[in-house]
């Protein structure tokens, strides 16, 4: 290098920091707003991967952080046992886990007994989220239920609303989150499927899908 | 309930057991049609949450089933502790894990050394995919260090192509994936941000953000 690209290379580094103190600086006064702290409502929807996956991810921070929290899940088959199978494992001290769904209603094809299921999911649901030593209840696979009218929409927005205590995060995950929902929600992300392999003929592969 | 209501109701039970019969039958003959198996590119974009957490639940899993797979985090600042701290203190064993990166780049605002951090996560990135051990490898936030040119595009492309394993597959996590990454990508997933809780003065709170 000769002196005068070493001069502008470091030009362009010090113009660098600038930029970023700068762009530090306004995050830090930004976040420095930020001090409120409360349960959350929390919603993971949409048709791509990983709102079940991202739901369990504060499920184990909550238990790497000595925090208790409960698991409930509307649909067993939903495949991704993982999680499930490594909280009953290690974790089932801080966590509290029950499976209640049998299926995918279509998997099963008993109308009668997938209500019947997910109204005991719901009030086990309802229990777990009353109990103020839970930190954070997970609804996995609850829209579900709610999209089928297995349980009332109503009377979950009216629980959530005027039961949960303040400080406890409820998340609930799912296609198809219906709107009132949403809009109760104090948190919603939505996974969008922007390619699957499915589409070129690759199965559900362990450790991915399950 | 008369009669004539029972009647009706054990009909449209029929009526459901059958269109979900039919559901089943669809959905078994497409499943049937993917048989195939592969390492896959997956990445995981958008301005929501659950990137990284989507991706630990799928290193979980691994864990779970008993496969390695390995971890480099290219941000360190990337906020989300809960999911480190459990793997090195149980899973240590199963999945080898480096925190490379020193922080966001404006918290740094050192650009020299976030080049050389990044350089350096790229190398370790590299040695445990082509590692045959090696089930999975995430990539936390590469997407980042990728856009702010502090690893070569060009190169991660080739070596995705050319040097990956066949059956390894690689998680690219971040926002702004880079259009060449998702189009060589098999399974791509962007978390839509759609309500958060910081609009409303909520700071990032403990077992959700970290």
């Amino acid at each position: 290098m000769t002196e005068e690209t070493i001069a502008t290379a470091e030009s362009d580094l010090a113009r660098h920091a600038e930029k970023m103190a700068k762009k530090k600086a306004a995050r830090d006064k930004i976040m420095a707003t930020k001090t409120g702290e409360k349960g959350l409502i929390i919603v993971h929807t949409g048709k791509g991967k990983g709102k079940s996956s991202a739901a369990f991810g504060m499920i184990f921070r909550h238990i790497a952080h000595g925090k208790k929290c409960a698991v409930v899940q509307f649909i067993k088959g939903a495949m991704s046992t993982g999680e499930r199978d490594m909280i009953l494992k290690h974790f089932s001290d801080l966590c509290d886990f029950h499976t209640m769904g049998e299926g995918f209603t279509w998997e099963t094809q008993d109308k009668a007994r997938d209500i019947e299921m997910a109204q005991a999911a719901w009030e086990k649901a309802k229990e777990l989220i009353r109990d103020p030593l839970n930190s954070m209840v997970l609804l996995d696979e609850v829209n579900i239920a709610i999209r089928y009218d297995y349980i009332d929409l109503a009377e979950v927005l009216e629980f959530l609303a005027t039961e949960k205590p303040p400080m406890t995060h409820v998340v609930l995950t799912g296609r198809n989150a219906k709107d009132e929902l949403i809009e109760l929600a104090d948190l919603v992300t939505e996974m969008e499927l922007v390619k699957h392999p499915f589409r070129s003929g690759i199965k559900a592969q362990i450790g991915v899908e399950y």
